[in-house]
């Protein structure tokens, strides 16, 4: 075993946690917030909400909203030029990944410099950022938790991977209030985004006990709410998915992902979709791909799905894998690739693209473009 | 469910993270570390080694190693007068848990001023501490990971419970390469600490998903490895017993302790004996105290415990319980509390004293000083 390395925020989580927003920002030193939150926050009055939290705790603050569902390289460079502009000292960020990522990437650039794109790639970031406080709207991208921040370069039509320790933010907020608002289809994304988180970390290479743990135990949480919650949307449900949501965080920030977020973010950066939406096609794909290499890893797996053991560590991973398929089609969300990708011709393109992408490497199994393309194939 | 929070350190671990240990400091802005240490430490060399890291760094360091078993307030105060006459910058602890809760009573005092004594209980540190890098010798105090510090009053003889999320440290650096150094009787009083604080966390009041997961799989790993490791000190072994006090640590900083804990500390103020020797003397009696509160929860433990399932969650939990005094009796360690108490007599004035102990609120059934004399008495 070489040296693990584990590290999270200080994570308040609870109903209404959300009145820490301002005393978390002033303990680490605000007199003016660089707030990012995006247009859909506003419309709910969660954005008003935080305003007065401020404002009650006599805090200044600058308020940026123009991110787009997958965060571009310019609207980082607009950000933190406002950043700077006005003289701001600590950054606040309410909304799903792609607020969160945002304001991880203002905060890079008007710490160290240059452009975003000179971070591709995992630790890469040399000088301290300034403190970052989250609130996360949605129970899964564990981007308040996470050393990951997903950028588009527009340019490259690429979801760039910035991965640094330096990136979890100093404290995550996590209100499962504020899941109340979100629609059926995107608390589906959501909680699917982070059981993708759970099923990737769990196998990675650089999985260990201190990240296994969390691992395991949000698939199990997800696999039990998310369909309690989309028969009734109560706050005992929504806190165990929002559990579920860190559990997964806290172990993919640790352990790192695999090929399904490789290709993910590759399609994504390609095809401008909802993130949470490719993985119920791709993930058992990608996972009967790995069994070689990670059989009683995905037996664990398939011990959580089918609630017991078949025969052989193989059978009770194939059966999970099964299940899981099942699971998926009960949510009534795409499972095929074909439903998404407009061209099949595309593919070619896409793989080779997600060689690029650091989550390969901690892949159970290596895997090159071909590889790559027989799983996009055997999900097509 | 109310507000939950969570909250560990930076954490390194493995074999010669110790190598992290200048770097960590330097990066918290070192330039004259505070290191405390003690005697016995220094004999096995580790020391020395910690010295030749700061001094390849090119770090400053004044020494503090005037720490005894159960650190003292007396020890704290001399300890922030030198901290403030050399004026450092960075406290460094190398040790068990004494020197660790020392380094943190110095690091409190030097920022918060009085007497450490004005802090005793929970939440009452309001300035930030200087950063914290600790560097755990044994796989079990915690204190590296956790939110609490355990300093003797001298004059009143009883351990005072410090508790407070400013206790944690910056860093830990959990090197597992110190534990073959430590003789068998050390191993045990520290892995069964460990799982003293594995048990009384997972049936705490304040337990929750986050810290759950974690206080199993600490109990987990310790009756696997313990009589492994006792079998063959092997680095792979020692490993596991790092990764179980760690997730042990996790789990009580933030979901508390127990009535064994408020027992401990009480009878080690009294007595000054090893704490680690206290818990196979107590546990199970304050388990059994506490199964009508928590049977499911010790049910929980009892299934990893005996490794399977009896008729009943009560019958699980108490099969479990069985199984841990055997587990204790087969270790070779005192299991009765006469054993390490000379009178009986004194047992009324301990259990008067643990009714102030902060861990008692955590407790999953309430209990006074009679009830706490019950288990004494069940347990002598």
């Amino acid at each position: 075993m070489g040296i693990l390395k584990f590290s999270v925020p200080e994570i308040f989580l609870g109903r209404n946690s959300m009145k820490y927003a301002g005393v978390c920002a002033r303990r680490l030193g605000a007199k003016k917030i660089f707030f990012v939150s995006d247009p859909g926050l506003e419309s709910t009055g969660w954005v008003d909400a935080v305003f007065d939290i401020f404002d009650h705790e006599k805090l200044k603050w600058v308020y940026y909203s123009d991110i787009s569902s997958n965060p571009r390289d310019s609207q980082i460079e607009e950000g933190a030029r406002l950043y700077e502009k006005h003289g701001c000292d600590v950054v606040f960020a309410l909304g799903g990944g792609s607020p969160m990522d945002a304001a991880k990437g203002i905060a890079l650039v008007t710490s160290n410099g240059g452009r975003v794109h000179d971070y591709e790639g995992a630790n890469r970031i040399q000088k301290p950022l300034p403190p970052m406080v989250f609130m996360p709207s949605t129970a899964s991208s564990g981007s308040d938790v996470s050393q990951f921040a997903i950028i588009t370069d527009m340019e490259r039509q690429v979801k760039m991977s910035i991965i640094s320790r330096t990136l979890v933010p100093n404290v995550s907020i996590i209100d499962p209030t504020l899941l109340t608002t979100k629609p059926r289809d995107l608390i589906i994304a959501a909680a699917v985004d982070a059981l993708s988180h759970a099923v990737e970390a769990h196998v990675s290479r650089l999985a260990f006990p201190l990240t296994e743990v969390h691992s395991l135990r949000a698939i199990e949480l997800i696999m039990k709410y998310l369909p309690l919650t989309l028969e009734d949307n109560s706050l005992a449900n929504l806190e165990q998915l929002s559990i579920a949501g860190t559990s997964a965080a806290m172990a993919f920030s640790n352990a790192s992902l695999g090929i399904d977020h490789a290709l993910a973010h590759t399609l994504g950066g390609v095809l401008d979709v909802l993130h949470g939406i490719i993985h119920p096609i791709l993930l058992p794909s990608v996972m009967r791909y790995n069994l070689p290499k990670c059989v009683d890893k995905l037996a664990e797996i398939g011990k959580v799905m089918i609630g017991g053991s078949m025969g052989s560590p193989e059978a009770t991973a194939l059966a999970g894998i099964e299940a899981l398929e099942n699971y998926f089609k009960s949510l009534g969300v795409s499972t095929r690739l074909r439903d998404i990708v407009p061209e099949r011709s595309k593919i070619p393109q896409i793989c080779e693209m997600a060689t690029f992408d650091s989550c390969l490497l901690s892949n159970p199994r290596e895997a090159d473009a071909e590889d790559m393309m027989s799983i996009c194939h055997d999900a097509w």
